[in-house]
């Protein structure tokens, strides 16, 4: 089914209002998630509103926290979440970022007491819609991988988001996590009942495991063995450690416990692409490459999709014929509705 | 046969000394080549002197240049390294990225008309040890990957490290490619005539290439599908593109044409790890996950090494027995040395 985006973020938004949370929160957040299905990136968007409303009304995570900035230099800043919505957190941590990034030429901003904050690609998204570059690091809300040659799950399938600015066409926006295959994408396969790849699960003999039902028994891989370990902790020291934030044994799987805060961090470092040359030309050359790449031959002779070109794809889609909602996820949404007396999202809205 | 580093790197700077290169840049570019091989970083030591001095003899690089900042805000810096060593030029670089971090809490420092800098993680472990933390991004001296689904091989093993400093004990220092394995690598393979894993270079077909002699005929894969594809080209837009550097089709092999100066292009991110909460806390709390990540449990019972750990324990191996260099890395020095009439590198030194 879809729907406008408008429509969408209202609906969610009276959602989050119904658990207690002040009206632009909702509304950020409510946004937030509907950017991420907008781009295509549907394991983080109006998907999550439901854990959220349960989290929020279980106590792990504070409707009315006012998150604000805590410690700041004319090039970094502290956003301490409050534990609130991670969404509310990491949208002002942007615009912090953004602001002294634009104003001083590079900044560095860190989340503490956050929560999970959906799609990593939104937020240096945003940042490279000022004409700055964006590095987004986070610590993911569950473990479920051993250091490289470990036996003891500590690290989670972090994500590394980079966003650099163009002049014309779509930003250049990557977005992955550290490991072969995240947790959303675990759970597609399961309810979908696919065999998972062989290198996207393991035992604790380093064998394969391909039956999704049994995933939960193995442990995550890290793309390029030792080189995704490494970069999973390193992202955990520096969006986690350097804050104060959780990271490895700390690390509260958000699945599992709705009641306890997850001290979620965040790391966000900003520049501005015209640091070395003019805007103009830097900005034209960046598009000059990325359009060389494209256009650089493909096995079925289509133009080459590099990272943030399907996300464009599909925002321009939906911005056309709607968002695509999956029935599952209407129908939670249509069941905290109900819940909080609001009317349902009908199958003739759009 | 093991030397000591200070007698390495006279030896060396002396070669690069009768090659017209100033006696200070012929000191700083022997001594980047020597902590490499100090950390066991072999493909990127002392192995690489002779390549340079062919290049610099050859015109490929200028032996007077003088690297100087061209262009520099309180909190970055474009470093034109005028075509001289790589080494000279990321030295600077790295100390100017330095001073203004610790000053002003963040710095971006990047280079232009620079050359192969030798190992990756040397510049931020640098940084690291100002309580700094450092992120290296640079654009590798040739191609050989084609991006995710296409079929020319624009894109090279673009280098990736991460360095953090500790209270105790060894920084993390994270040094990839964004490949499964490296050219220096594969070359490895090839002069001791093993075959390749599958997963390291592919043929047009996506097929395996295992016998090391077919190679060059395949292409590098890169980790995590298009993952590690991705990172490559977020690398090269970073390291090359903004400041002018080469990317992609500009990338010239400099194994096949020692003329022609590479332009190569490297970014380097230092922020102050202090920026959240007091060093002493940090560095502290640094140390103390690292030490919990190690003692995790292993498959065999041993401490995990993390990365840095191995180069640290080389490098104190090193402080204590000499630096070990290959018989081969020594007759190819030995060889420039007689060239140059300098008395060889005995096999009685040490």
């Amino acid at each position: 089914m879809r729907f406008s985006s408008d429509q969408l973020v209202s609906f969610c938004a009276a959602l989050f209002r119904a658990a207690d949370v002040p009206a632009r929160h909702a509304e950020t957040t409510a946004r937030r998630l509907v950017e991420a299905d907008q781009r295509g990136r549907t394991g983080h968007g109006l998907i999550r509103a439901a854990p959220y409303l349960q989290r929020l009304r279980a106590g792990g995570i504070d409707p009315r926290a006012e998150p604000a900035v805590r410690r700041e230099t004319p090039v970094s800043a502290q956003v301490d979440g409050a534990n609130g919505l991670g969404q509310v957190a990491m949208t002002l941590a942007t615009e912090v970022a953004v602001a002294k990034a634009a104003a001083n030429g590079v900044a560095v901003v860190g989340t503490v007491n956050s929560n999970h904050a959906g799609a990593a690609g939104l937020y240096p998204a945003m940042v490279a819609g000022h004409g700055l570059v964006g590095l987004y690091l986070a610590v993911a809300n569950a473990n479920g991988m051993p250091p490289w040659g470990g036996t003891t799950p500590l690290l989670g399938p972090n994500p590394l988001a980079i966003a650099i600015p163009t002049e014309w066409g779509p930003p250049f926006v990557l977005d992955i996590a550290t490991t072969a295959a995240s947790h959303g994408t675990i759970k597609v396969a399961r309810q979908a009942g696919t065999p998972l790849p062989p290198g996207w699960v393991v035992d604790a003999d380093g064998q394969p495991i391909t039956d999704p039902d049994r995933a939960d028994d193995g442990f995550l891989v890290p793309i390029g063995g030792y080189k995704g370990s490494g970069l999973t902790i390193a992202i955990g020291l520096l969006a986690g450690v350097l804050g104060g934030a959780a990271f490895a044994h700390e690390v509260l799987d958000h699945r599992l416990d709705p009641r306890t805060p997850t001290n979620t961090g965040q790391l966000l470092i900003a520049f501005r692409a015209d640091l070395f040359r003019p805007m103009g030309d830097v900005l034209a050359e960046l598009t000059r490459h990325l359009e060389l790449l494209r256009s650089s031959g493909s096995r079925d002779g289509s133009p080459l999709r590099l990272p943030g070109d399907e996300a464009a794809r599909q925002v321009a889609e939906s911005a056309r014929a709607g968002v695509d909602v999956p029935t599952a996820v209407l129908d939670a949404l249509n069941t905290e509705a109900e819940r909080a007396g609001i009317p349902p999202l009908g199958k003739d809205e759009k």
